[in-house]
């Protein structure tokens, strides 16, 4: 060995990514070493329960249920927060920030909710924070954006960042099953979050896009400053209308700057992605995103977006990396430090309106089946100036009326929704208009 | 500015990655600068003739065309190589290693043939040796192996890594024209080197392979002990033949390792690749690799292979890498160093023998119109124990006999060479066999 350092780690939860993290490093260690030429020590874990049963046996002594203790021992250089949650996490990080340690995490709601904070407490402590596993599972895409392209400029990146609704989504298309019977089924596979909202309501694709736009462009933006809709409400009939019209549908995370103007834009809803694209067959599990650089062009980066060993995988590379910064190296700056630097950059950019966002949409009626319903709905969404791209009327069964599929040509994401909003109110319309975006990036 | 050093690059060669990394370093030098927290200043570029005119300009006095000046230039702290070829670059490369500089490359032939004297020379010397911009053009592909991926063994890598056959392969299944008619239209939009052996016969896509595999394993592969096959026999026909099939034809690099009996394999051929297959979907320029790790699963990455602009995107990550170092950081260590790091590891590990290789195969066959021919055939293979999977026999027009194709189940790559061989000898046959493999990647 180049250099006899050895690096103490410790680990803060021993869920399903905790134990991972530990075989896997146990498993792997002499190969890691000779790769990053640091030898490491698996020093201590704490865990909320002794009495807890896991698959990893780890001695008695190297074990505690003192929480806090790991955040500030001595002995440790890294310490690993793999606990999830927002209020035991966020004391132990910032402890331990304070302490000067490098803290490695897959927490992207912690990052999301208090990252300000935790990079200044790194800032100020001389710790550093690494979060590689809180985006895209095992993908490094952190490491993509900040460090394989960091001489570029990101006019556009989305991504698939959610395996469960990539789940139930490719599974409606695959076996024409509805979405309450995939959503009994994800459950019962164990892929659900605890909090069902988190994954189906899109909040936990907004949090890794919160992340993702950070680190791209140096602001964060809070859930209430982006659009965020989630796949509840997508139906079978859906999923059928898209595939004819040459579609899957996926739950996208958007995030676009426009350079000129100086402000972007997040966005998170279910969309319509041309069959053809790479993304259209990104299958169960699978993450899959594309960074779209002034440079580089267009990158594509696919894997594994959740598990014990995909997550594993990347914490163990923040180890490494951690490891590295310990051993003495500079790493590159976050955008709020960087901002710091130029002053021409300590502005922070600004946020496009949803006034100003456009798109192609589409959009589904449910209807009276009657005369005149379809003169009516042509002229409430041309009064809106949204113009119609196409239309398909079929009558639903047991006469629940008919069902209208629109699709628009580019439209002001503003006028569409004040056409749905008057559509939906129509004596005529039966349901609440049901509309996504489809998805149409340049390559 | 965090820190004030100033690191002095200088660029040798300004062809047309030179230029394209001049430009995007001038423009998105401030961003850069913020984010690495280290100040980049474009001193010098070396050329072999001043007089040529070129887009980017550069002041008389920071040109020299005394290219080795720039090797030992004290002032410089990194020098990019940007000049390709094996000869110069390699005096280059040497000297300026020797002299303790970081030298960032593209070149991956260089690498391929010289690579154990450059990373020997980097070590004594104190230089560092960077080279993203050799695999995979922009895509981060070193960096998601020896660094995102770190933690992981490789069991599987492979890839499209040659834009330029991707080019004529998916323009022949897109357009049914020939391959000499698209090989023409490639010359004419300059995407062919100037040796187009390098090309079209895979051996650009063995040096990468070469790359990617000593990255992975430590072991450096010569092209003769590779399988290599280029895209010179694919007909139209084996075209429209692989999509009866379900497949695209594609010029994939393989790299195998057998952990259990320490074995590696590079294998560079064209292949049926799934038509949903996320490669077999990949089109023109772009390029595709995917690492399979033990610990991540299956991953992919995807972008523009070559060209200026993706080519420098690379490079540039190369220099903000190399900025970091300088300015104290340690890197991973390259396999070779590792190597003596831990005793075990040193063995260097196997290859395995062309005989142990096993694969499915497609074989097209042209025979004479006449009874009794099948019959042979399928003796032949029966007699080399290759069990057939499906056949599909039709006649040529202007009676040029008749096209046999067969898929072979599982199969031993000897015994089907050997197969191969003997039914090349038959009287029934009228043109030397073509064999390519069928990609089955379990994912």
């Amino acid at each position: 060995m180049a250099d006899s350092t050895v690096i103490k780690i410790g680990i803060c939860g021993l869920g399903v990514v905790g134990q991972g993290v530990w075989k896997h490093l146990q498993r792997n260690r002499k190969l890691l070493e000779s790769r990053i030429g640091v030898k490491l020590d698996l020093t201590r874990a704490a865990v909320r329960s002794l009495d807890k049963s896991r698959s990893v046996k780890i001695p008695d002594n190297r074990l505690t249920d003192d929480v806090m203790s790991l955040a500030t021992d001595p002995g440790l250089q890294i310490v690993c927060e793999l606990m999830g949650g927002t209020d035991l996490a966020r004391d132990f990080t910032l402890a331990a920030l304070k302490a000067g340690k490098v803290v490695v995490s897959a927490n992207k709601a912690l990052i999301c909710d208090h990252g300000r904070e935790i990079f200044k407490a790194a800032r100020t402590g001389g710790g550093h924070y690494f979060f590689e596993a809180s985006v895209g599972g095992g993908i490094p895409i952190i490491k993509a954006l900040r460090e394989g392209l960091v001489a570029n400029r990101f006019k556009l990146i989305y991504g698939v960042l959610n395996g469960t609704c990539n789940y139930i989504l490719t599974r409606m298309e695959a076996e024409g099953l509805s979405f309450e019977e995939l959503l009994k089924r994800a459950r019962k596979l164990g892929y659900m979050e605890a909090d069902e909202s988190l994954d189906l309501d899109g909040i936990d694709t907004a949090h890794k896009a919160a992340v993702l736009g950070f680190l791209a462009h140096g602001r964060w933006v809070s859930m209430d400053e982006m659009l965020v809709e989630g796949i509840r409400r997508v139906t079978q009939e859906d999923i059928r209308q898209a595939a004819m019209l040459g579609y899957s549908i996926k739950l996208l995370a958007v995030i676009t700057r426009d350079f000129e103007t100086d402000r972007m834009f997040i966005g998170v809803h279910p969309a319509l992605v041309p069959r053809s694209h790479v993304l259209a067959n990104l299958t169960g599990a699978y993450n899959g995103i594309c960074l779209s650089g002034d440079i580089v062009g267009t990158t594509f980066y696919i894997g594994r977006g959740a598990g014990q060993d995909a997550t594993s995988s990347a914490v163990i590379s923040d180890i490494a990396d951690a490891a590295l910064v310990i051993k003495g190296s500079h790493k590159l700056l976050l955008p709020d430090e960087a901002a710091s630097v130029h002053e021409e950059s300590s502005r922070p950019c600004g946020l496009l309106p949803l006034e100003e966002v456009h798109s192609l949409y589409y959009l589904r009626l449910t209807v009276k089946d009657e005369p005149g319903v379809l003169a009516r709905v042509a002229s409430v969404m041309a009064g809106n100036d949204v113009s119609i791209a196409s239309v398909l009327q079929h009558e639903l069964p047991l006469s629940k009326g008919a069902s209208l599929i629109l699709t628009t040509h580019q439209s002001n994401e503003k006028d569409v929704r004040n056409a749905v909003t008057e559509l939906g109110e129509l004596d005529s319309t039966i349901e609440e208009p049901f509309l996504m975006r489809i998805a149409d990036f340049e390559e």
